[in-house]
């Protein structure tokens, strides 16, 4: 029996013929706008699309005045895409004509599969297996279509666009770089727009994914990226099909700085069950996705408007050089609130120096305020505000700024819109603009044709200001990727033969911290000891006080059968112990024999941390590292990150942990060896990435952080084989 | 030389006639509507009051076809009211006027007072001299006026209440309560207003406090919190004038269930610095601010719009009697974003029983979903949507629903909205609706008048569930509010004396935990030694090991010059240890002589927590307890609430704490001694409430939690005398 063909065997280069097709059919066409094949017809033909259109409808010979056919077949015209409208049980047979007639793109815009029971599944399977066989590529299904402003082609059915007549739809300020939006859920998609537009924010493509059998959120990614006019991408995502590619193109899109902003949810574990019951999909844990989606510099945020906000600001502004910032407000009141924001989120506002200060003296007047927040008092904006932004774009310790007025009158703007918009276009500075009252229509119309967006919440900027500083982050660390590279070329292969030699899973703790040690991971002084004699010989050779462990792959938690002695001082010591470690397993577990035990010597003082791998399905190998002992049990204080780290990456995560305020020295204790454990959990990251194929977990735990300049002991390790 | 007399010697019953005066002389009128003189006028005349109004002006015999006064004085008229808006340098002039006619209420528009350097500072002082001598009660300086909604009176400048036509202003649906707004800042109050307009909220009264030179906010909401028609109030507060009397006027409101929500501005030091830089006010510290206003039921919020959304849920939902929430949604997507963002707030959302599934698949597609979140996909709002909700409203396992919907289509609402209205009248459940999709402005205004409220964004109805919660924490914790009986009454009188007795400001260990022990707060046996021989003895009737520590008032840090010793196992090492402890402290600090020894028996073992007293300038005596150790130092695990506590409001605290997983026994460690330390913390604030006027501090540092059922161990204490 031959292997079933993959799908989609044959690449088709680009999805342009998707979003801009010459012609196309509609099965399912209606005169009835309450339907959904009357609600797409009437979309297409009344926004302004260009092309033919062919309405299939075996019931008419018109449709809206236009020829109507009977089925797919009858066309006979080149068709690019074809968009389906039909019940459920329909669609296959409308899909199989279309794949007959070569039609290289079809949107199924029918629910029914997947989404919906035994028998909508079974359907979705079959439908699979039409597209084994054909080159065709299809959307959805359980779909809502999909919007190319630059075709005026509103192929949906949501009342998301509202149709007005040809050429009178989206009439917002067309700035030269636009939002392409994604979202596996058709009505937030749209809704997406919607508010989108009340913001005055452009979007040249919006896809609802719908159910994904063919054509995923990774395809319609990599298309909008590589246009021109694309400046971000905004998502709704549930589940990755394809997350290695994924993580592909939006590594490519942060080298080219064209951001994504997402929202992935089924973050708990009631949102992972709702999404389950209608894809099927388990995903991977949220701390997972996090860190991998932080890592290739994917924004994520909490609701629309603010990933809005953030795409917004994302789009508009350089990413700021530091924290420091400068809030310039016509309102006393808000200047005060957006510092506080700010300075909660550890943004610093330098007081200003004595010379700025006198400077902007005067221009403000005396119960306004120049210490930063700068208070103009209400009457500057419209008249002179800008002086002020033009002076304080210049100090060379700020790096961002707020500026916040009214923008409920329009006339302040139009006084002085014009010279900021140029002044901020001037610096590579991040500076926003907020108006703490409803901003006028025009206002809001006028800024965004300066190219530049009004925000209108205190959160709004706050975590736009986060966005472009991790935006700004992820951008440096892709550019900043020192390697260590003193690691031996056969130290993968050897390790890969020693791991595949094992006949158990779990590899005991010696031979774990011997991988270890190939990536240059040091570790304590230790032996195996077959019986006494041998461990005898063996702490005479380390020095006592030693540790006594025993050691096998049967025995993974060692201290739950108590088969663990610590601070043996002398071999008599030694002896006892070694008899008491055989009782105690015994006790423990009377089918287990111990062949091995392991002496090592006592690890010296330091800060416990642990560091783990675990080979995610989705996602492939990720690093852990953590405060260890009670701070790992009540604190979860621990930070992850995709494979390979560099050394950069590696301080970064260290910082991240709260326990780093310990590791870096309190309370009169001496400051730990973080360049040691940085050294240690960059090394072990290679390791996650050249042994991912083999193994599927490993854990170091205690590793303990000396004081600086002693390094590090790993105490404990284990390797779990594949 | 006399004292001087009290500011507002004449208490005012009511400020009725402030928000109602019958005639209104407006001191700098103007027909100018460029000038503040000018537009005040404009929007008193054109919204509608009824009164009569005596313009000022010395330039003019009418203004606006009204009859014009050079002086308040000529008005000679009986004026409940008197609008000041000239030059700062004449507002003095014009107030004595005012108070020579008996005018009982003033508001100073100008600005020039303490806001504007040393100069307006003076002049703000002279104020204060006339208010001395007159029972005039003044609004202001500085402040932007009033709205009266009640009485069609705009007292203001502000634009943020946009004047069209008499009778026209203001036609939003009117329900039954509305909200009272207080603003320090009279830009952000007005632009309140204006949003909550935008979101059809309705607005009784606004007040702008300006520099409060007399009327303060605690005024302003005394008064509308006594109306029938106030709901709720909303606050802009940058610094308590006098905290203690809001304090008690809020914990009213509570009892009366109005709720207060408010945002404190200068919670850092960038916001206090900005503050101070304008009022010349330091603030309490933020957490003691936010223990006090949580402990009086006071909901504080992060930004405007969320203020609102706040604002709304408390005025129109009963508060849930727990934490359980099922989410009602027409769109796939919403559903499971809101699950996901009410997961990670730590609310449930239960699977619905198959018995309540199988009731609800009748109404819900087969692609729809019926566990929780219920997805009744998009074709079921309103053509019976409300079925569903009727149905899970009567599920007793759910305290809360949020019901997802998109409202951007009105004729949905029209079919349904009124029996979902009525729906959610007729349970005391919470129910919020949210619209996905941007609402139609006929939608808002529907919903509103079915006393609903639209919110459009996730973290809108997450924030407002939260405060939900809140409001009916404070609540329950004002009606429950069990106390320790066992107190001596002599108790209290005995400290004070003690305290009173101490020639030095820091009451050293043993004389501190001999009040703890008046208060039933246990401590370690101890005896004080003047001598080796003492020290023996004491040693001897404790039994060994003991701790030696070295007494005195000079020494509040004991360990900083090595002056305890712990684990002393026999008279030998007593002696050796007594010897070494008075050497240690000479090479600390040779001036110091140390006269006294205290001996204590070694505290078991334990969990480390901390216990403190601050007797806090604006709010009085808080209790603080968190994680002691490196917990305390890292994490800044502690809570803080004002003394005294209730049992139920102690158990509260310990719960919020992180270390509480840890006291609650996690890794096999035996769960602590929490009630006793609920019992200590409760004494410990009664204590707090008892001296804070004779002490200023008190630290218990470290109390030793033992496992359950063996108590605590207070190893250390400090009191500081004030």
């Amino acid at each position: 029996m031959m292997e079933p063909m993959p799908i989609n065997f044959i690449e088709i280069e680009s999805m342009k013929k998707f979003f801009y097709p010459e012609s196309i059919v509609l099965v399912g066409a209606s005169e009835n706008k309450n339907k959904i094949g009357g609600k797409i017809l009437n979309a297409i033909v009344s926004c302004g699309y260009n092309g033919t259109i062919y309405p299939v409808n075996n019931k008419r010979e018109y449709v809206n005045d236009i020829k109507c056919y009977p089925d797919v077949t009858s066309v006979s015209k080149k068709i690019d895409l074809a968009i389906i409208s039909v019940p459920a049980p329909l669609v296959l047979e409308s899909i199989s004509q279309c794949a007959e007639c070569n039609i290289p793109y079809a949107i199924i815009i029918s629910s029914g599969f997947s989404e919906a029971g035994n028998s909508g599944k079974n359907l979705q399977l079959e439908l699979k297996n039409i597209l084994r066989n054909h080159s065709m590529r299809i959307s959805g299904p359980n779909a809502e279509g999909f919007y190319a402003a630059n075709n005026n082609l509103v192929a949906t059915f949501s009342p998301g666009i509202r149709i007005k007549n040809k050429n009178q739809e989206i009439k917002h300020v067309k700035i030269n770089k636009s939002i392409g939006l994604i979202s596996q859920s058709g009505g937030l998609g749209f809704s997406f727009y919607e508010r989108g537009k009340l913001v005055n924010l452009d979007f040249n493509y919006i896809v609802s994914t719908g159910n994904q059998v063919d054509l995923e959120i990774s395809d319609y990614a990599d298309y909008m990226l590589g246009q021109d006019d694309t400046a971000a991408l905004l998502m709704y995502v549930e589940s990755f099909i394809n997350p290695k590619r994924f993580v592909e193109i939006a590594k490519n899109a942060l080298k080219s700085r064209k951001p994504i902003v997402m929202i992935k949810t089924g973050r708990t574990d009631v949102g992972t069950r709702a999404i389950a019951s209608h894809t099927g999909a388990i995903a991977s844990s949220s701390r997972i996705v996090d860190a991998v989606l932080e890592d290739c510099g994917v924004i994520q945020g909490y609701d629309q408007s603010e990933l809005l906000d953030i795409t917004a600001a994302l789009t508009q502004n350089p990413t700021p050089n530091g924290t420091r910032v400068a809030v310039i407000s016509a309102s006393g009141g808000a200047a005060v609130w957006m510092s506080d924001a700010l300075r909660e989120e550890k943004y610093d506002l330098p007081i200003l120096t004595k010379e700025h200060q006198n400077a902007l003296s005067k221009f403000i007047p005396s119960f306004g305020s120049v210490i930063n927040p700068i208070d103009t008092t209400a009457h500057m904006f419209g008249k002179g505000i800008a002086d002020i932004l033009e002076m304080v774009i210049q100090f060379d310790y700020i790096d961002a700024i707020v500026l916040a007025v009214s923008l409920a009158n329009t006339q302040r703007l139009v006084n002085e819109g014009e010279r900021i918009a140029s002044l901020i276009r001037s610096v590579e500075k991040t500076i926003l603009i907020y108006s703490y009252t409803v901003p006028s229509d025009e206002s809001v119309q006028l800024l965004r044709s300066f190219g530049l967006y009004c925000f209108t919440s205190i959160r709004g900027c706050v975590i736009s200001l986060n966005a472009l500083r991790d935006y700004g982050k992820a951008y440096f660390f892709e550019k900043n990727n020192t390697k260590i590279s003193s690691i031996n070329s056969n130290t993968k292969s050897d390790s890969v033969s020693l791991i595949e030699s094992s006949i158990k899973k779990i590899i005991p703790e010696f031979h774990s911290k011997k991988i270890l040690r190939k990536y240059g991971i040091s570790s304590v002084d230790e032996g195996i000891a077959r019986n006494i004699q041998d461990a005898r010989a063996i702490a005479s050779q380390i020095g006592y006080p030693v540790v006594l462990k025993a050691h096998s792959s049967d025995l993974a938690h060692k201290s739950d059968a108590h088969a663990v002695i610590l601070n043996i001082n002398n071999d008599a010591e030694l002896e006892a112990s070694y008899k008491k470690i055989i009782n105690n397993v015994k006790d423990f577990d009377p089918s287990l024999v111990i062949e091995e035990m392991l002496i090592q010597s006592m690890a010296g003082q330091g800060i416990e941390m642990i560091m783990g791998i675990q080979v995610d399905k989705d996602f492939g190998p990720i690093v852990m590292i953590g405060a260890g002992g009670i701070f790992a049990e009540v604190l979860e204080d621990v930070v992850l990150a995709p494979a390979p780290l560099s050394l950069e990456k590696g301080w970064e995560l260290i910082s991240r942990l709260k326990i780093s305020k310990i590791l870096s020295g309190v309370r009169g204790n001496p400051p730990a060896d973080v360049e040691a454990l940085v050294d240690a959990i960059v090394r072990f990251s290679i390791l996650a990435n050249d042994l991912h194929e083999v193994i599927s977990e490993f854990d170091v735990n205690p590793v303990i952080v000396h004081p600086k300049g002693q390094g590090i002991s790993i105490v404990d390790a284990l390797c779990v084989k594949r």
